[in-house]
């Protein structure tokens, strides 16, 4: 009965709800309070007390019919302006409200890119581990994803690798960085190489290659660590903002689109994106958010709450022998597996009320992802849990040797 | 630079920048108050008071993570248990939260649909004239859109022209009650009958042929008109419906889907939903507007305002020798222009200040559409416009014959 391209999506789906049901198995039997769960990005950090305020404020202020009204398709003119004015003061750019598509989130974002450039057929590159849903978002579209590694070590961006995977029929790169699932975050270096790699393939295949930049988890950066400001160093390029973790509104489906003022054909893309958000259902960002968003820009959550969450979890499991890359931002760690197969170790976790995803999920076998976006309270209890299943691993490496 | 798909659909849509230009140029020659734009679906009743008074509740009783964040891809299950509950009272049927999908409006539910039901090339019928992004909707999904002619005279389904128009390549046929744009109520009779023909017709080639119904309007119906619950009617149906009209909250992109519980293969049909509204990058209707849904069943804005405006334009159209369907629901006229050309005839009415839009845009050419609502007192100062316009045109007429 359902299409061919959905029987197989609906399959892999069951993976996920399994992982959910094992939870609410767990909760049942150990109480919620004992269950670890590091497998979900929804984020714990309360949203900055503007929000509710800007909402009160607003529904006294304008008229019901405005603020919960039909738009342009692209979003609200003013809001559209005020978000590019506060991206111009932070970057020392100079974008207007032409430069912004209000979008339903990031993945919302994502999508209209994706039905504006892409033919079928064409190529999509990312960089391995990565979020899952990329490989989705360009089916949708009949592209295909080409996936290349990250540098070993680092998780930085593999530019050499890069270089290898572009073919003429490369259409973009999508990058995201603060990195779900590593936490790393791109240095200049990675971008200014990249963007040098981009722009030397596009000449050599008389073609354009977009770079498409996802970042849901820009503001949410540790150490004074600076993420570069995508649009200042490649002109075929795109940011997918999202304002689900900035503000801890996941739910609320509100980011936006902003496109490079140099992008090629500016006028024909611009309209393109609007047109798309349109047809493919979204029609318009949802409205209320978008007046809320002008708002309140420059409010952040607390991004020190998921900085201690990642000093005591990381310290913890360091000091257990885990190989784990420190990461700077969002609120994810990528370590190593303690033994080979990912999907075993998550298994055993579970023996200790541990849920973690396995690297697999995001094209990186071997290793887990843990989202500790929970509180720290829960982090500290689950210490120990994450002690017992070194000790086991060890006994099983220590066996097979 | 932008895709072959699009580029087709930006050119379409610079008629429609056209026109939404046209509205800003002659309001700034003659004063918005002047400028008669019959050319918007956009609801001028405010939405109940309720609702104000349910997100200021909401906010002040529910944590802010639980109000804002990520909850299932098909929505919060109280929320979609409150609806099915509502659904059963009004009906007499047995909903539960399982048959209710959350979703952004109906255009978020149309096309999560056509993603779970559509291979390429798969053939989905509706009635015309029809509301313009169906094709589009369908063609993001490479099926093909198949036009059948509505009844002459009233507008109700042709089932014969239906029956014809059927073959072993129709996966799903659209309807619309009460309708955009012609504002008329499919009958019972109607309903019946096209439910007959899909049964048979399912039959006969040993497929499945789904029934959507598009129900934005179900609402706004006049004259204790009757509108059928068509899941009472056809086993393979769906209903994609929206608040958008009914709280006049259309920018707030919050509506539902309702799956039929005897649908064919239900559970793999309700999973493919569910992971639609994830990979279109939608992930989930908005969270809070989802909860304010939950709390405020039942309200509806005051449909004697939209119904009073139809009296006082029909009226007045039908004195002025305009052939008119008297309509039923929605908040559309759809006369027949008083000259063959229906875009001609909307170039005459912009010269006194009277936008209207063409019947070619809903597949019906020779008519126009009309959006009333507007205010009554614009629409009183308009009724001038409409008689200059017929006069204008018995002028042409007489003149060729």
């Amino acid at each position: 009965m359902i299409s061919e391209k959905m029987k197989e999506l609906v399959k892999n789906s069951s993976t996920i709800r399994a992982m959910f049901e094992e939870g609410k198995r767990l909760s049942a039997i150990y109480g919620e309070e004992n269950v670890f769960d590091y497998s979900l990005g929804n984020p714990n950090v309360e949203p900055p007390e503007t929000i509710r305020k800007a909402i009160s404020d607003i529904l006294q202020e304008e008229s019901p019919n405005y603020v919960h009204g039909y738009m342009n398709n692209s979003g609200y003119e003013d809001v559209r302006e005020e978000i590019a004015k506060y991206i111009n003061k932070k970057n020392g750019v100079n974008l207007n409200f032409g430069n912004i598509i209000m979008t339903c989130g990031a993945a919302g974002g994502l999508n209209i890119i994706l039905k504006t450039i892409l033919n079928p057929e064409d190529e999509v590159i990312t960089f391995a581990p990565f979020f899952g849903e990329y490989a989705n978002y360009v089916k949708n579209f009949d592209g295909k994803l080409v996936i290349v590694e990250s540098e070993e070590k680092t998780f930085q961006p593999n530019i050499d690798a890069l270089e290898k995977g572009i073919t003429s029929k490369t259409k973009a790169i999508i990058i995201n960085s603060p990195n779900n699932p590593t936490g790393v975050v791109y240095t200049e270096e990675s971008i200014k190489r990249m963007a040098e790699t981009l722009e030397k393939k596009q000449k050599e295949y008389g073609t354009r290659i977009f770079l498409i930049s996802d970042e849901p988890y820009k503001e949410i950066a540790y150490d004074g660590v600076k993420v570069p400001f995508i649009l200042n160093y490649y002109k075929n390029s795109f940011i997918g903002y999202s304002y689900s973790k900035s503000l801890s509104l996941p739910g609320e489906r509100i980011g936006y689109i902003a496109v490079n003022p140099e992008v090629d054909d500016f006028k024909d893309v611009v309209s393109s994106l609007n047109v798309a958000n349109r047809i493919l259902g979204f029609v318009n960002a949802p409205s209320l958010f978008q007046r809320v968003i002008a708002k309140t820009l420059g409010a952040e959550v607390d991004v020190n709450i998921y900085k201690k969450n990642r000093d005591l979890l990381y310290n913890h499991l360091i000091s257990l022998g885990f190989e784990c890359v420190k990461p700077e931002g969002a609120f994810y760690l990528f370590p190593k597996a303690l033994i080979e197969n990912d999907k075993k170790f998550v298994e055993i976790g579970k023996k200790y009320n541990l849920l973690m995803v396995p690297g697999t999920s995001f094209g990186r076998p071997g290793y887990v992802r843990l989202s500790y976006c929970i509180s720290y309270e829960k982090i500290v209890k689950s210490l120990d849990s994450f002690t017992k299943l070194a000790k086991e691993c060890n006994e099983i490496i220590n066996k097979n040797q």
